[in-house]
């Protein structure tokens, strides 16, 4: 069996594979041009998704099993994929451990008044007059309720919050006291301390958050952003600030990345800009390597079942 | 029965008791020049616990109980209150939520590189290189293993920490890993990631983490002091971050506070300082008069246990 990967995997991983597949043949690259001749006649191909055409599928004779080291899937050649009836998988729900960690952060730094005590800090002044918040009894509410936002409420649960998910069709979840449908956003901004956004890009999406919902936030509210640019409307956000309709924003992505150097966002004084890390971890290829490692397990045993079987003709 | 209080209690708490235990008589004070003259025929006396002097215990003839809305009850004059056998009870554990908060804080502070990612903000700058770490699979070591200690313990866990505490004796606590004593304090440092100090004051804890335990913890090493400044060699923290034996510092009490304005710990890169705040919370007061209302049903029925009763001829 022959095995390619684009991706380049870091060394400790890839050793670990070889030694425990020894049977197999490894042929480990740095990128896709390095790549594209082994692809070939590959059996099984690693990829970040990103990199691949639709004549590498024409052209990969054996390609049985495509890793896709990553979520995000939007580059990927489907049609070419699903029509050779290639096995997808990917890495869903890697991100969810660093992206929870990023959300509890962001709150915990605007309920004990970060940028205020560090400019205190700057200018050695003792003064214990900042007001420092708890997060024990705050009302969370996750737009959102996927893998990233139910580890998210685990998380908030533990310190004691009050955690509502809102998401198209209600139901339960484990980790989520409440979980609504999207027309009870409403009255969910009303009751909310923190809101958080992990929304993904699609057109329903777009401009999610807009003025209309930032005037149902209380005046003490705290919006983060970790999902995608789109789902919040930029200018609306500013005004909604200025005229006092919440508290504080802190966003890790925007419509334009890099965010430009003169956009307003960087300076204003109620928004905390981070260049999209939320998701940014050294566990990112380790986790995403588990799955795959999992998976050829059952791809070469032909028993068990595949961890994030990707449907390539719907694309999720 | 006369209830007084010297405390500056809240309008809100203060209301809810005199509707709650109507019969009784209530006198509310700023302080103990004020209070002082309700205080020769009180039955119950609250108080911060700093206020009190042996001549307040001799003329207040009929007390029988004082409650202080507090932990540290260094300034408590014991004996006398012992030789009139008055009942004392006290806050403790109300610390438990913020200062718990407060040290997973630091602990995203760190790992996320707030500091850094703060002034690329301010530059306008966007640049995702500073290394963003997890507290998941991170190891915890908390000397000091008390409410605050298994509280912070409790959090750490639901982030996915290996969490180890130290104290005297060792033992089991529910949420500890594993609880070591203070003999196998070097094996816990050089396998710990974070360490948290909320060692109190004591004889036994002044320079407990000097050069030697600085020495002991891992290049990477992020320290946290909650407890008292007592508990850390001032100059030994400074010289173990130049030389490299630990990487960070998050110190929110000291030897001498305020913090004076030309410590050379205000500017140092790698000490993030904050003005003894881990425990300041809006609900340090509800949860304080909790406890009192709590006892002051058991005080009136004669029925039940009192919350943290406290050993005058020990003082704790």
């Amino acid at each position: 069996m022959k095995i390619v990967s684009s991706g380049n995997i870091h060394l400790d991983i890839t050793l670990n594979l070889e030694k425990r597949f020894n049977e197999h043949d490894f042929c480990w690259h740095e990128n896709m041009s390095q790549a594209e001749a082994d692809l070939k006649d590959a059996d099984v191909f690693i990829t970040y998704g990103e990199d691949m055409e639709p004549h590498h599928i024409e052209t990969a004779s054996r390609l049985k099993w495509i890793m896709i080291v990553s979520a995000g899937m939007d580059e990927m050649p489907f049609q070419e994929v699903a029509a050779k009836n290639i096995l997808v998988t990917n890495a869903k729900g890697i991100h969810a451990v660093p992206m929870a960690e990023y959300s509890m952060h962001m709150m915990l730094h605007t309920a004990r008044k970060t940028p205020v005590v560090q400019a205190q800090e700057k200018e050695h002044r003792w003064s214990r007059e900042p007001v420092m918040n708890e997060l024990y009894g705050a009302s969370l509410l996750i737009a959102g309720a996927g893998a990233i936002g139910s580890r998210t409420a685990e998380l908030a649960k533990a310190f004691g919050m009050h955690v509502t998910g809102i998401n198209r069709s209600g139901g339960e979840s484990p980790y989520f006291d409440r979980l609504l449908d999207v027309s009870r956003l409403p009255e969910a901004l009303e009751d909310a301390d923190y809101v958080i956004s992990i929304l993904p890009k699609t057109e329903e999406t777009t401009n999610f958050f807009s003025m209309d919902q930032f005037r149902q936030m209380k005046q003490s509210g705290v919006f983060i952003n970790i999902g995608r640019g789109n789902a919040v409307h930029e200018q609306d956000i500013i005004t909604a600030l200025d005229e006092g309709e919440f508290s504080h924003a802190c966003l890790d992505v925007f419509n334009e990345e890099p965010l430009p150097e003169d956009h307003p966002f960087w300076a204003h004084p109620s928004i905390t800009v981070t260049p999209h890390l939320s998701g940014i971890s050294p566990m990112y290829q380790p986790r995403a390597m588990e799955i795959f490692e999992k998976n050829l397990t059952v791809f070469l045993s032909g028993k068990g079942e595949y961890i994030n079987q990707v449907d390539p003709v719907r694309g999720y």
